[in-house]
Order: C-alpha cells, then sequence, then structure tokens
C-alpha cells in the first residue's frame, strides 16, 4: 500500500461524499421550506467550527496533505465562501487539485521531511505525518461536517459516510 | 509505510486520547455536580448512536480492523458496558488486544481476501478494506464521542484529539 493509495483516492471519494451529503441537506431545507445557507453557520458548541469551516478545513486538509508530502506548494483559498454553491465549488477545486497528483508524485513522500507551520524549526517524516496528522484531521471534519448535518435533521446514514467500498465475488 | 504502521499503532494512539477525554469528562461532571455516567447515554440525533455506543464501535472498529487484516479471531465484547469505568475496561481491553499484534502479522494483509458480515459472498482486498472501511469507521467513531463530549460542554480541543506528532529538529 503505497502512501498515495492511502491517502489522495481515500480523501477524493471522502470529499465526493461530503458534496452529495450537501444535496441532501438542501433538499431537506428545501422540504422545510429554510434557506439552506442558514445551515453553514451552525455548530456543535460555541468555540467549535460552524459547519462553513468544517468543510473549509477537510478541503484544506486534504489539499496540505497532497502537497506537503510532494513537495509541492498547494493553492490558496481565502475562506471566504457564504453559501452552499461557494462551498461545493471549494470543494470541486479541491477535488480538481487533487486530481492532479500522481503515484510517482508521491516517491519518497514516506521519508520526505514535512515543515509544519505550527512547529517551529521542526519537522515530521511523511509517513508520521500522513498516519498521525494528515489523515486524522482530515476524518475530523469530515465527521464533524456529518455531525452538524445529522444534529440538525439531515438525513443522513452510515453508508453515506463509508461509500460504496470495492468488493469482489468470492 | 507499511500496513501495519498505517493501523495500529495509530488506532492505539487515538484510544487512548479518548480514555484520557474521559477523564477530563468525569473532572467537569464532578465541577458541575452531575452523575458523569450520563454522559454515556448523549446522542447529537435520536437515531444516532449514544456516546457509550461510539466509543464501543470505536473498540470494535479497531479491533475488527486488526483481526481481518491479520485472519485471526477478534475478542467478542457484549456490549454491555453502563458506567464510565466500564466503558475504559472496554477501551483498555482492546488497547491491549492491539498490542498483542505485531507487524509480522500483517504479512500479506494488503491483499488478504477480508470477508465482511454485511457483504455475503463478496470480500474487500486488505488494503482497501483499511483504507476505505477500517480507518475512515474507526475514525467516525472516536469522532462522534468527541463531538458528543464537546457538544454537552467538556472542555477539549483539537490538540487532544490530534495527540503529540512525532518530530525531529531540522
Amino acid at each position: 500500500m503505497t502512501i498515495y493509495e492511502s491517502s489522495v483516492p481515500q480523501m477524493k471519494k471522502m470529499l465526493l461524499g461530503l458534496d452529495r451529503w450537501l444535496d441532501t441537506a438542501v433538499a431537506y431545507a428545501q422540504k422545510k421550506s429554510f434557506d439552506p445557507n442558514v445551515l453553514l453557520g451552525l455548530r456543535l458548541a460555541p468555540d467549535m467550527y460552524p459547519l462553513v469551516r468544517q468543510i473549509q478545513a477537510a478541503c484544506d486538509s486534504a489539499k496540505f496533505t497532497a502537497a506537503r508530502l510532494t513537495g509541492k506548494e498547494a493553492p490558496k483559498h481565502p475562506d471566504t465562501e457564504q453559501t452552499i454553491d461557494e462551498i461545493r465549488a471549494r470543494i470541486r477545486s479541491c477535488v480538481s487539485y487533487l486530481d492532479t497528483f500522481t503515484a510517482g508524485d508521491f516517491e519518497g513522500a514516506e521519508t520526505r521531511k514535512v515543515d509544519l507551520p505550527f512547529l517551529e524549526g521542526k519537522y515530521a517524516v511523511g509517513s508520521d505525518y500522513l498516519s498521525e496528522m494528515g489523515l486524522p484531521n482530515f476524518y475530523f471534519h469530515v465527521s464533524m461536517a456529518y455531525a452538524i448535518l445529522r444534529h440538525n435533521g439531515v438525513d443522513l446514514g452510515k453508508i453515506d459516510y463509508i461509500g460504496s467500498l470495492p468488493t469482489q465475488e468470492g
């Protein structure tokens, strides 16, 4: 299992799932006659990110994980989204960015020194960074987005979170 | 990065973190003079698992991921925990189980055929199972446990979720 396989395709899959949850959220808002953009401001606790920031953070986590592991510069996003349409465009932009990566870009990523903005003068090794920061942080924000939607009545289930699993007859 | 490194040590680290969150939760309950076991019954939505079941599911997800990837039989747990002390014992039992695994147990795990109880007659390949089911499902339940605690006033932060990151001077 390469570090590419452990990261990019699965983060892309989860982001596309998150995009579908927003379809369900918009349909729910229409059924209940409220502005779906209201959902973006909702939080699980006053000192936790609202939905819009959770989605931005999920996108950033995927973007920075791929960029840092390959030594590339991630594109900037100013975090100005205020509507469901805008945050969906952000998700698509992140998915398109993930699509630019190939398995080859990740050669040497396991042992690459990853500098982190919050760890001045220190670095983490690529494989540690992915396992202990990149993936846990990504799943955290995706899960919080799910939790905010569920907490506010959007009808999602575990299968929407996991998505389809590649299986074979046997 | 081996499939062992991508799974067992990190799941153990997260479960030990979850155990520490319960310390914070108990201290919060004492400060606010309520029975800490009340927290175990709280949910983010009526059709989502309560905290106790989220923790059981996090433990099971770790246990089954390790067992299925190595072709071992996982120990049974009857899901009868009703107190914080009991659920912490469950976490410790799961951590002890994870400690029985060595990197060598995971030889061939990437291509192992993993049978899943909910996929009759089909199997997933080990690496797909870990990336698309084992880890996402594990992080889901750990994150929901965190979300329930935070939603109910327990003072946790992102650093409690991520834990320490192995870094080097550079």
